[in-house]
Order: structure tokens, then C-alpha cells, then sequence
């Protein structure tokens, strides 16, 4: 999958397009995916532009997985999830929407069906409240 | 999910059972999944004890995503896979079956179904044929 600035994800990073935001350090950015598998669904952004994690730096790379780890522990703590499923997709045949790189973050509940990928809209109400619970886990 | 330092991984990482390997690093190995959900699945596992993502230092998650990108451009060269999903499971909600992080590498093709997570045992020369081409592919 080729690199294309004009992706969602590249637009939100540039402040062209609104996200509901849960974290943002130098390398990376954590936003509430709008069409979430589960409540509690957030995506964990590089600022490097990659549209997959083969082009992605080893030092962009880190920026994503610590970001996913320290969000994630806030996600199982503001949802009190007692699963956390990391899940990143390479190329559209893996099920990839968007050509930049994200990290899946997906509370997960054993047995209980995750709604479908990049299918089902979200009330933004809802997603705002969850992300104010999730912004309050990581202290901040 | 607590780490048990009897769990296979563990146990693998001692040298107390047998893995097929197709990368290793001073903090991470990569082998083949035995019960794989497509053709290709590799793990990696940090060499730090840790059952799930919260529990690992940051080190050794940059160490993780990075062996990760490698071995994972590695599968998609020696296999052709047109996709590859990244999948990373903590708790037994979310489908994790080892208390040792591991980081999924799958192959994938589109619509085709996968196999059940952890439940079919492949083949072992089937598995040690393509971890031969994984191996050709990263160079080794």
C-alpha cells in the first residue's frame, strides 16, 4: 500500500480534519477510532509518515508500541476491560483502511462478537465520554 | 494474566522444548507458530518474562515491534502474502492462550477465512519448510 498525504490520518495529524483525541506525545498520536469493533476502540498514530509498519523507522515503530502500551492500560482501566487486543494492518487483502499506519487498541470481553472493521459510526457523544475516561486513567 | 515461568514460551526460551526458529536477537526470538492460523504465522517473544504488554518494559516492546518488522517483511517476501496482520492478545478475554507476550505474524490474503486460533497443529516438516524460505528471506 503506497503513501498518500491526503489520507484521514495524515489530514488529522496536519489539524485539517477534527479527532477525539486521548493522548499526543512528539512521535505519536492516540485518537478514539470512530467506527470502534468494541467501546473503548482507540487507534495509536506514528507522525512519521508510513502507510505500513514495513516503512515505518525502528524508532517510529518504538514511539507506536510504547504509546499502544501506555494507552492500552488506560483503555482496560477506564472500560474495566478484562481483555486488550493489539491488532495492526498491513495492505488492504489484511484488512487495512486507511494507508498510514495505526495500532488497533480493542477491549475485548472473551466471547462477545467485536462489531464489524471500519463499518459502524459511533455516536460522537459516547465517544467523547469514553475518551474523557480514558484521558482520566492516563492522568492526565 | 500472571506470568508462569512454566509456560511453553518460558520453556522455550530455557532450551527445555524444542521450537522452530526463524530469528533471534539478545531480547527477542521469533518462531514458528505450531498451530498456525495460515501458512507463515511466526511469534515473537520477548526474552524478558512478562505475560502481557502492561507487564513489559519499553525496551523490550521496541525490541518486540522491531524484530516484529523484520521477521514480518521476512513472511511476506518468502510467502507472497499480499497482507500481513500484526495481532497482540493480553488477557485470556482477548484470546491469549500463553501468559508470555507474543506478537501474531499472519499472512493474509483478503477474504480467505483463517483457522482458529491455537488449535490445529501443523504439519512439522510443513512448518520447517517455510521457515527455511522465512530465513532465505531475512538474509540469514
Amino acid at each position: 500500500m503506497d503513501y498518500d498525504n491526503t489520507n484521514p490520518f495524515a489530514r488529522i495529524l496536519r489539524g485539517e480534519l477534527p479527532c477525539v483525541k486521548v493522548y499526543e506525545d512528539a512521535l505519536t498520536l492516540a485518537i478514539m477510532d470512530i467506527m470502534p469493533q468494541a467501546p473503548g476502540h482507540v487507534l495509536v498514530l506514528p507522525k512519521e509518515p508510513a502507510a505500513e509498519l514495513f516503512a515505518l523507522s525502528d524508532e517510529g515503530a518504538a514511539a507506536c508500541i510504547r504509546t499502544t502500551k501506555k494507552v492500552a492500560a488506560a483503555v482496560k482501566a477506564a472500560l474495566g476491560a478484562p481483555g486488550i487486543m493489539i491488532a495492526q494492518f498491513n495492505g488492504s487483502a489484511a484488512g487495512q483502511t486507511v494507508p498510514h499506519v495505526h495500532f488497533h487498541i480493542v477491549p475485548r470481553e472473551g466471547a462477545a462478537a467485536l462489531l464489524p472493521h471500519a463499518a459502524v459510526p459511533a455516536d460522537g457523544e459516547q465517544l467523547r465520554a469514553i475518551a474523557t475516561r480514558i484521558v482520566a486513567a492516563l492522568g492526565g
